[in-house]
């Protein structure tokens, strides 16, 4: 077995996903739930040591790449960011001062765009790592989740980009609004033709969708929409909205997506019936792959 | 002092509000702070009686005429409902069973419209009250709150209403999203420039709502908008983004603000940017008018 040699970090808000590596071959692959989010900056550290602790060689540092949300005060992003138009990954790492000496750990950093103001901090990577794998790739990128981007890449370069809360949206209006008694817990969309409608819904009058939103609480107490259809009608309206309003992007383009696979198909979906041209990519595959782009870069470079 | 002769009740999502009345005429007024939202169905006597116990004449039985979320299972509105077009009050009010035998309680019956699917449940006795006070008035009534409401009034009748989650979303942005580090807790829109900013952006593009949510995250971080800028930015922009989608309701129409003083005046400073005829009126006063005139109806019809 070959001996590991640098570690790969992904913090999102999602989680915490490590990879013990030896050049591009993975040794090992753990991960922890408690995201970003959840988790406060000053428990990163103990909390990547309980994944990372039993792999570390004896007697020498271990350098870690990372990406994401590592070196903020608290769960958004903080930056480092460099600015657009430039490449996804740029020359320099943001070196992230830890505690224990067994380990060096230097930080992608992400991007930002003045105006319309935006930031992202670990997508960078995902799309690194997709150029990686599809060298000389121009179009779309979307990379749904808590909160979803479209970035439009062209020679390399990540031109512009845009973020939508969609995901943090939903989760917020099922769990926490008047619309929790309405809608049912678990998968997003498993009723199919309630998320086409709410799909319609929301791509055809994006301006309702405060309105539409209250609708479906109204349409479980009058027409006995049931709590598994409200919430793949919850689910299409959002999503909906959310493609309406990145039409600049997608119009005339073709789109990779790039996301947890249940996710990405209802995106491939509301596309394909938009006649956009979609291809579609696992995040996690992407974002190691992004990771060790960034890895050899840094060996080439000689540090 | 006149005798107590009946107990007006409110019971909204802000609160459970009682006046203790002789006739038209207010002897006692006391509120509690829990919402329907917090306060289960089954905790609504034991809530209601805590503030009119001390009123209660003794040796008979005392008429309570309420509105809003009474007689419901959960948090959201539940019925019985009358369906609209139809004037605010009809002539049948829904006994709700109590314990105590020293109350018996009327409940106004809330309004439902089919097609677009919409309830309400104590709006109609604001509106009820307005009219009262405002005899062959046409034209739309904006009830701005958790849920804000527009209804289009024409000949006594509500002929149609729309409801919107705004205030409600704004709460849950505000304190449970990911925009809860960007911003302050407080009045809404103390600074007039950022709400007025906000304000443009959804009433210009209202599709953009889910990303434009996002850029004030970014903002907080690239632009050093402030946490107090960011809350009236919020503001505006959700309240831009629901005037945008209610323009069926507003345009060409003069428009009544029934709600609370602070939120009212927002909804006034943008309908009077769209060039719209504004007035605004007490919410409170509205809604103890309205069941007044239930009270009145009701012992007119020898109730």
């Amino acid at each position: 077995m070959s001996a590991l040699d640098w570690i790969a970090v992904d913090r999102s808000s999602e989680g915490l996903r490590v990879w013990g590596m030896a050049g591009a071959q993975v040794l090992h692959h753990a991960r922890s739930d408690q995201g970003a989010d959840a988790l406060a900056q000053d428990r990163f550290e103990p909390a990547l040591l309980a994944l990372v602790d039993g792999w570390l060689p004896e007697g020498r540092t271990t350098p870690v790449l990372a990406c994401g949300m590592v070196g903020v005060r608290h769960a958004g992003a903080e930056g480092p960011f460099r600015r657009v138009p430039c490449t996804p990954l740029g020359d320099v790492l943001t070196p992230v001062p830890l505690r224990d000496p067994r380990l060096s750990l230097q930080l992608v950093p992400g991007l930002q765009q003045p105006r319309p103001a935006d930031v992202m901090q670990g997508d960078e990577t995902r799309i690194a790592g997709f150029l990686a794998q599809h060298p000389g790739w121009d179009g779309v990128i979307c990379l749904p989740g808590a909160q979803s981007r479209w970035v439009h890449l062209s020679a390399g370069e990540v031109v512009s980009f845009q973020t939508f809360l969609t995901g943090e949206m939903f989760a917020l209006l099922s769990q926490h609004s008047v619309l929790r008694h309405a809608v049912a817990s678990g998968a997003a969309a498993q009723d199919a033709a309630r998320f086409t409608e709410g799909l319609d819904q929301g791509l055809e009058r994006p301006e309702w969708l405060l309105s539409r939103l209250f609708s479906i609480r109204a349409e479980g107490l009058l027409a006995g929409l049931e709590p598994v259809q409200a919430r793949a009608r919850l689910s299409g309206l959002l999503i909906g909205a959310e493609i309406a309003g990145a039409k600049p992007y997608w119009l005339g383009q073709r789109v990779a997506l790039l996301g947890e696979s249940g996710l990405a198909r209802l995106y491939a979906q509301a596309l394909t019936r938009l006649s956009v041209p979609v291809s579609t990519h696992d995040a996690d595959v992407m974002v190691l792959a992004g990771l060790t782009r960034a890895r050899a870069n840094l060996v080439k470079a000689g540090g």
